[in-house]
Order: structure tokens, then C-alpha cells, then sequence
């Protein structure tokens, strides 16, 4: 069985930053799945094709081509029933969406804090894409989504306190180990490290403890990718 | 088997408007446990005493005096397991525990826009208690807590993007049936609509659906109790 997964990367190929290649990463490593990564940049949109669509992840296995993080982490469930859970059985699963979609929600807050980092580490083939895309998408250049990041920031910050109440009494979302929830949260402070230095936590903030023990989840997967 | 609750009242004494006794109520129902509710006023907290603190949900069974809506949803997990879960497993109760902080984020978030409703509906010997200790919470008078509440509304009902993209593809958070997850995030829904006419949701919300929903569970438990 070869598992392929196309993966978003800067310039320097083992920068590997989309969040959602990041869920599905650690995912993997979840399930013990060996996969081969191919770096995929925003310009390459042709190579997705039998997928139906232009974005990463994009999973191949077998013949399946598949999209979107949630939708391949509950493939990668239903393949794989015999190798650790990501859910926690069937209501686990029922109960993991909100991670995955409370993690879309950081990553929509998080992109107005690093637009402009992103810009600095893609390659430069992407460069006239991702602009074009991202301003008319917000309505405004790049460096004016920003320029107030300072102010974002302890508004991010305090939008966190659910997370932090949970890690006060727990290492992980999942409980004692981390599950699809921890992973579907991580994938969004992994990109922000992976192409930003500006600090999105407090130094003191239990969530930094969390991430530490998901940075060194699975030998280090995390943590020894290219990052700030 | 007697279960008793210490249950937040108004003025008017069927009036139960507690967000986290409303959680309580709904996991008591889930596990098919008869209750008999003791309407209890801020006044009152020498009642409470065994239970080591003066703050509603306090839940006595037998001889044990238990508060905190989370302590008390894992106690009933744990004394009645052959009732339905409200966790769904281990798992989905380490799961479940984000839902009970986010619902006290979304609670800090509505205090601020139904806090004069709440102080209206309250007994009046309730009044100069409630008056003085959230004023010097907030800093301000309750009039003031509340002015600007038209301005919060769209950044509350702009932060419930994670609920609203979950409950497009699922009828509950817990799945196809509700689990403590919906009753730790509706108890802030009901908590507003017991005392306010103030609409928290866009009538076209998907969340309102949700709401309905839980409105009508066990028999309309939170359709049939004073409300706007």
C-alpha cells in the first residue's frame, strides 16, 4: 500500500505550512500510516485534477483521490478501523467536527496576524497568484490585512479561553492522548510557526505546554519540520 | 431514589433561568432521572452550605452535596452507566469537556447583552446583591455593562461560526441524537430566552434550528418553561 499525499510548500520544499496538511499529517502518524509527501505549490493546481478541485490535502490511495481534512481523517477512520481510533468510536467522531471547525475559525483569525509571512515563504511562482487571490479576498492589499496584527492579537488570544480551561485539567482535547481534535487544532498554530516568527501565545499560556507535547508527538513530526 | 437540585428562580418562582442548572435539567432528562427542583434565589446561599459553596447547580443525592455543572454531568455518568451516556465513552467525554468551557465563553459573552434583562426578572431581595457584586465585576453599572449590546451582537453571532458550519451537517453536536456536548452549549440559549427578548440568533440561522430542537427534547423540558 503506497499512501500519497500532496502538501503545501514554500519556496524551500520542506517548508510544508497549510494547517490542513498538517491535520492530516499528524492523522496519518495517528494511524500509523507511512505516507509519501509531494510538495505542492498554489501554481500546480493542474496536478489535483482527478480530485475535482484545486486545494490541499489532496490523499491518494489506491485509486481514491481525496479532499478536504475532515473528509480524509473519516476515510482514514473507515480504512483503517484496526489502527488507533482518531475519534473514539462513533460519538467521538460526532463530537470531533467542532474541533475541526473551531480550527477553520482560528486559521480565518490567524491569517490576518501571518497573510504577510505566508507572502515572504512561497515560492515566487505563486507570488502574483496568492496576491491577487488573498486581496481580492479581503478586499485590501496584503499589508493592509496586517498592518493593525497587534491589535488582533489579545483578541485572538481571549477568543482561546475554551481551549485553555480544557488544558488546564487535561494534556489533550482527547484526554490522556491526543485524538483528530488535538490534530485539527494543532494543524493552525504548526502554520503559524512554519512560516511566522510573531508570537500568536503568551509565553505562559497552558495552550504553549499543549502544543510543546504536540510538537513532540510521534518523534518529533512536528517539531523538526522547518519552522520559527 | 430521591435526586434533589438548587435551582436558580426569578421573581416568579417557575421562572429557572440559570444557564448551567439548564444543562443539569437537560442531562438529569437524558438519563431518565426524576428530579425534584428547588427554586433558589441569590439570597440564599446559606442553603447551600454542605455543598462547601454558594453557586447553583447544587445537585444532592443521597448524602452527597455536588456543584459544578461539569462535576455534576461526570457524576451522573459515573452513578448511573447503565443509563444513556452522556459522554459516549471515555473518549467523548475528554471530547466533551471543550464544549462545557465554550459554553461558559459564550455566557460571558451574552451576560453582556442580557444583564438588565436578568437584573428585572430577579426577586426583589435578590437585587442589591445582584447589583453590587456584577458591578464591581465589570467595573461599571449594569445599565452601562449593557449599552453598546448592538454592537457585540454581530461579534457574538460571528464567533458561533464553528456551531453553525457543524449543524449544517449534523442535526446535534453529539450526532444524530443530542449528547451533554448540546446541552452544555444550549444552556446559554436558554438562560437568554428566560429572561430576554433580546435575539441573540438571525432568525435564518442554522443555530436556531438546533435550538428548536432541543427546545422540543424530552417532552419540550425547556419549550414549556416561561420564556420569550
Amino acid at each position: 500500500m503506497i499512501l500519497k499525499m500532496y502538501d503545501l510548500a514554500g519556496a524551500q520544499s520542506d517548508r510544508r505550512f497549510s494547517p490542513y496538511c498538517w491535520r492530516i499529517r499528524l492523522a496519518l502518524a495517528h494511524k500509523g500510516l507511512d505516507v509519501e509527501t509531494i510538495p505542492w505549490r498554489f501554481s500546480e493546481k493542474g496536478v489535483l485534477e482527478p480530485s475535482g478541485q484545486g486545494r490541499v490535502p489532496v490523499l491518494v490511495h489506491n485509486d481514491n483521490w481525496l479532499c478536504e481534512s475532515w473528509v480524509i481523517a473519516n476515510y482514514l477512520e473507515e480504512q483503517f478501523p484496526d489502527r488507533p481510533s482518531l475519534f473514539g468510536g462513533p460519538k467521538g467522531k460526532a463530537l470531533s467536527y467542532l474541533y475541526s471547525t473551531l480550527g477553520d475559525y482560528h486559521a480565518s483569525q490567524i491569517v490576518r496576524m501571518v497573510l504577510m509571512d505566508i507572502y515572504d515563504h512561497i515560492a515566487e511562482q505563486d507570488k502574483p497568484y496568492f496576491r491577487q487571490s488573498r486581496e481580492q479576498r479581503f478586499g485590501m492589499t496584503l499589508e493592509e490585512v496586517v498592518q493593525n496584527r497587534e491589535e488582533l492579537l489579545p483578541i485572538f488570544r481571549d477568543s482561546l479561553f475554551p481551549l485553555r480551561a480544557v488544558l488546564k485539567s487535561q494534556p489533550f482535547f482527547g484526554g490522556d492522548a491526543p485524538l483528530y481534535a488535538d490534530y485539527a487544532l494543532f494543524g493552525q498554530f504548526q502554520w503559524a510557526r512554519c512560516i511566522s516568527d510573531f508570537e500568536l501565545l503568551a509565553v505562559d499560556d497552558p495552550i504553549v505546554h499543549w502544543r510543546s507535547r504536540m510538537l513532540n508527538a510521534f518523534d518529533g513530526l512536528a517539531a523538526t519540520a522547518p519552522a520559527y
